[in-house]
């Protein structure tokens, strides 16, 4: 397989926009991925849109080729995927996928979605009752029922307290307000985040990260072109695709498809956990990025909670985990949040984050999850980076 | 690039099933391409999923995942993709991708659908307004009026006739009699069609495709694999797609898309439209297949209206079309409809298409359309198969 670089990176600010088309912000974040790359339009041989519910949002039809068509870009192969919260990052994934097998030399990778248009009722139907009614929906199992169950469960088993996980939100908020880009720009103490509204049961409001509306884009070519381009490629050091099949046997704390996935991807990249210097994971709640420190390798299994209390996952620990502030401040984006985790990534390698650059940041990994993991439909997407 | 085969074909017979999941349509589909393939389920290292629109229609999400999990197959990538009425047809066109490039021996590539579950009032609101509201929708351009204005300008420019259109039903339904699987299976005289009710002058119901209900699966796989499984191996000659570009100095009685791809396939396959036996092309109107016979280079320019009428889409014609029934007979479902295609090439190379069998057949054209052409957002995609 051939290398590929990320030259060109792009996005809008996330946030609630009912007055901007899906297509307007599509083309924001397409053209200032085209235009930080040095590329032209013309280039651009492929594209793959992300985008998880353009229906269900009240969006229409063929938003890639939309996109495309505004910024004079026609004739190409274009195609939408789609995989749940996974979604933009299965865009980048195909995307990099030819340009490592050949099939061509500059390939956009874009997602856009606008969830705010729908009123929380109707954006609740989305993810209950309808995924598999039979097994989940049927049973109250919403994200966050989901999410709490496994706070519990770790709590119980490792001793994991409510604290630990609040010091999760506190930092990516932290992150967050350091991040122009963010949804949610305000930092919080950990009594806000314990004080703020329950959701479920131990998640408060602030340990459940916002919807938004938004859209991210890069450019990825092939090593020829990387070279013409710039000097600062990032290059895609492991992609992997997998899918979750929880073992009934073991208790709910953990992702399987998250260990098995980065274990492909450490394997892929000649590298393991303690070559990682940052790394954009998967924050939906706090529970998720405590349990994604465990299953990622930055920590033994059971010691998230003594991980994030001990500052490892913080600006000068050990991984420095979401310095964007994560889905947590900017909100869940659907179908741009992995092109966006990838995004942040590439700032990173470049040194370009200011007030939140990781000092000396060479490899960075990204971790996106998507579906619904008890019924064995969740997908992982992880990709590792490095200048 | 590798070679790859076709080992295996399933489908639902299309039709209007309310009582029937999107997810038990899915699960026949792929088990009857499974067992047809003599592979075992475990064997499949990857799968893609087309499904246009099932928020639209009221079903979840994940489908591809949930119908993989019925079969037992889990932790391998699943992906969904969507390309509007060209759907099914790109999942197919990325899993054999992936074989060819090595990525997998195995692979399975199925789409589903699930359309009479909307009453027609709603159905109409998903291909008019929201793909293009600026362009398209406010302007009433329906796909009927679309390939009604196509229709007439056909007929302005090359005299083509009211009774030649017509004849092009009335050979689909033929064929449609003899197909088992087809959903409309009561032959039409061109009379029938000529008065069958008015639904966008000139065209009447009958000319016009139903929607429907079903799945339909293929197991592809690597030349090694292909060698151990069948002696029938159906290989994949060509695979294209491209986006359209409608030239605005032309007048709208061709896809430009349709003419660079197949002649794109043609190059790839080695081989050109003398030797093609049959074809499935994409005849939601019967303007599409009339104009499809000039584009795909069955016939010259303008000559379509001759080329039915002297019957050489027919059996013992030139290149026999559409033998299936095609979407006039089956119904365009449209996850499903590039899948369902395939299918019933592979089943006249093999020998295996019972009373509508083309005899002899040896290369056969699939042809899958999908978006709306004078905005440039259609996708056209274009498999060259072989025995």
């Amino acid at each position: 397989m051939r290398e590929v670089a990320i030259v060109g990176i792009g996005a809008t600010r996330f946030g609630s926009y009912p007055d901007r088309s899906l297509l307007d912000q599509g083309v924001e974040a397409c053209l200032k991925a085209i235009w930080d790359s040095g590329i032209r339009p013309s280039e651009i041989e492929l594209a793959y849109t992300g985008n998880f519910a353009q229906w269900k949002w009240g969006q229409g039809l063929f938003i890639g080729h939309l996109v495309l068509r505004e910024l004079g870009i026609t004739k190409i192969p274009i195609l939408r995927v789609e995989n749940g919260c996974a979604t933009a990052s299965c865009a980048f994934r195909e995307a990099w996928y030819r340009i490592a097998t050949g099939a061509c030399d500059v390939a956009l990778a874009f997602g856009v979605e606008q969830m705010t248009v729908v009123d929380s009722s109707k954006m609740l139907s989305v993810f209950t009752g309808r995924q598999y009614p039979e097994r989940e929906g049927d049973m109250g199992q919403t994200a966050p029922g989901l999410f709490a169950l496994m706070a519990k469960r770790h709590m119980a088993e490792f001793g994991t307290t409510l604290e630990q996980l609040a010091m999760i939100a506190v930092k990516n908020r932290k992150f967050g307000a350091q991040n122009p880009d963010a949804q949610l720009r305000k930092p919080v103490s950990i009594n806000e985040v314990l004080n703020s509204r329950m959701i479920c049961d131990p998640l408060t409001l602030y340990q459940c990260c916002p919807r938004g509306d938004g859209a991210a884009a890069v450019v990825l070519v092939s090593l020829e072109k990387a070279r013409q381009l710039t000097a600062k490629p990032v290059w895609i050091a492991a992609s992997v695709h997998v899918t979750g099949a929880y073992p009934d046997d073991q208790s709910y704390t953990f992702f399987d498809g998250d260990v098995r996935g980065v274990s492909a991807a450490y394997e892929m990249a000649g590298m393991g956990p303690s070559d990682i210097d940052l790394a954009e994971v998967h924050d939906c709640f706090s529970t998720a990025e405590l349990v994604h420190y465990e299953d990622l390798g930055f920590c033994a299994k059971g010691e998230g909670g003594r991980f994030i209390e001990d500052g490892h996952a913080d600006m000068g620990g050990k991984v420095v985990v979401n310095p964007s502030g994560g889905l947590l401040s900017k909100g869940h984006v659907i179908g741009a949040t992995g092109i966006s985790q990838i995004i942040e990534c590439v700032r990173q390698l470049r040194g370009e984050a200011g007030q939140r650059q990781v000092p000396g940041a060479r490899v960075a990994l990204q971790h996106n999850a998507g579906g619904f993991i008890h019924t064995d439909v969740g997908s992982t997407l992880i990709h590792i980076l490095k200048i």
